[in-house]
């Protein structure tokens, strides 16, 4: 900017990396070009919230993403929910997975699911890292995600496979939930898809780190009490979060609703 | 018509009541008038699917309604549900209501919620009949419901405030779904909403009495298991039910979703 002797400059919001912080802008000035900063740096943020969210914070962007039946169930009681949602939902969840940096996953839905968690349909060319959130029981050795290098946040130190362990501090004998999201984006993934299971859900949800949800609720009904999206209790309907939905459209047989 | 002198009748379909059938057309012929029946008989029984319905299987057309939060609870684990969806939601029911020949509650709802049943909101000159299947306890005689003369359903003879009492065969305590839908039918009930609660949805969902439903998915989180929609156990995926979505709307911040 300085080599092409521009006049003025605007700039729509400050880089707020300590790193670099102003020192962009003070050689701009050092070379005579006027600065002025725009009245709207939230437009500018908009650009790239995620970018800002975590040289700002250290915490990622996370998306929880769960499928359930019409009358709400992720799973039936015996664990069971392949498939709940249709295939126009199982493809959307591969658009999805494939604009992510990261897909996080708990020890459970590895033990009950073991799912690979890459993009499978649509464009292939960008992977997301597979994450493994686990506790302090051994994962199973045979899973097929040690096949697709995973990131493995633990407690301690776990013997794995294949990948990488990142050891962070523990509740009760899981990872501490923000302390795990921190490590995560402190590795450069700062875009995730969480993707369950109902224990993960719940840590993350009531330690604020998710900002952003799509729910494909299915055209089933379970017919009685199967298993919930979050873990735990939701005790009284005082306690409900106000969330807002931000996109509502038909799939197949399916609705997905993405709120934030 | 045969006053008019008209020279041919196409009939939709012909009416299955036992009473009239067959001999509305008889008269036609007898007065010289060519009477055929049309090649598309479900053009015409979709005019008034519940008559139809109603006469030749003796049951009522009913609609399932639930509102619950975008993670699955009709209610918090302690019963609260004030409020779940929101106002245009709320609103939607009352329009919904004014659609019915009669409302449907189990006892649990009347004692828990203490509802009125009655249109609100909108065109209030047509109020459905509140209708409460009870089971072998005592109702609360101080409710609100005996001020708008409901039809109860019962195992067997119950003292009540007002109204009037249905006597149906029971199964386990509580009427028969088929028996208790058959009786509303035969006292010129056709079209039924069914408000709740899960005991009451489980058991006409599982009877097969649930022809269409709506489901108002509220934008809440409630992060934690509640109350599902139905009762008993969602055992394994497989006995899930298809459903098929025929609208989709979003209404104030909450989702209204009609299956049938």
């Amino acid at each position: 900017m300085v080599a092409s002797g521009l006049g003025r400059v605007v700039v729509g919001v400050e880089d707020p990396d300590p790193r670099v912080a102003g020192s962009g802008l003070a050689a701009l000035r050092d070379a005579g070009i006027e600065v002025t900063m725009s009245p709207e740096p939230d437009d500018a943020r908009a650009v790239d919230p995620g970018y800002f969210r975590h040289r700002e914070t250290g915490l990622p962007t996370v998306t929880l993403k769960y499928a359930m039946t019409l009358d709400g169930s992720v799973a039936a009681a015996d664990g069971s929910s392949r498939w709940v949602s249709g295939e126009e939902s199982r493809a959307d969840v591969h658009a999805l997975r494939s604009t992510m940096d990261a897909v996080v996953i708990g020890a459970g839905t590895l033990r009950g699911d073991d799912p690979t968690l890459d993009v499978r349909v649509g464009t292939m060319e960008r992977q997301p890292r597979p994450i493994v959130i686990a506790g302090e029981q051994p994962l199973p050795q045979g899973a097929r995600i040690w096949g697709r290098d995973p990131l493995v946040i633990a407690p301690a130190d776990l013997e794995v496979p294949a990948g990488d362990v990142a050891v962070v501090p523990a509740v009760d004998g899981r990872p501490d939930p923000v302390e795990a999201a921190r490590a995560i984006a402190g590795r450069g993934y700062y875009d995730l898809l969480l993707e369950g299971g109902p224990l993960l859900a719940a840590a993350w949800w009531h330690a604020d780190l998710i900002n952003r949800g799509v729910a494909y609720v299915a055209g089933k009904i379970g017919g009685g009490r199967g298993v919930s999206a979050f873990d735990g209790v939701f005790a009284s309907v005082d306690d409900a979060d106000d969330i807002r939905i931000t996109n509502l459209r038909q799939l197949g047989n399916d609705v997905r609703i993405e709120f934030e």
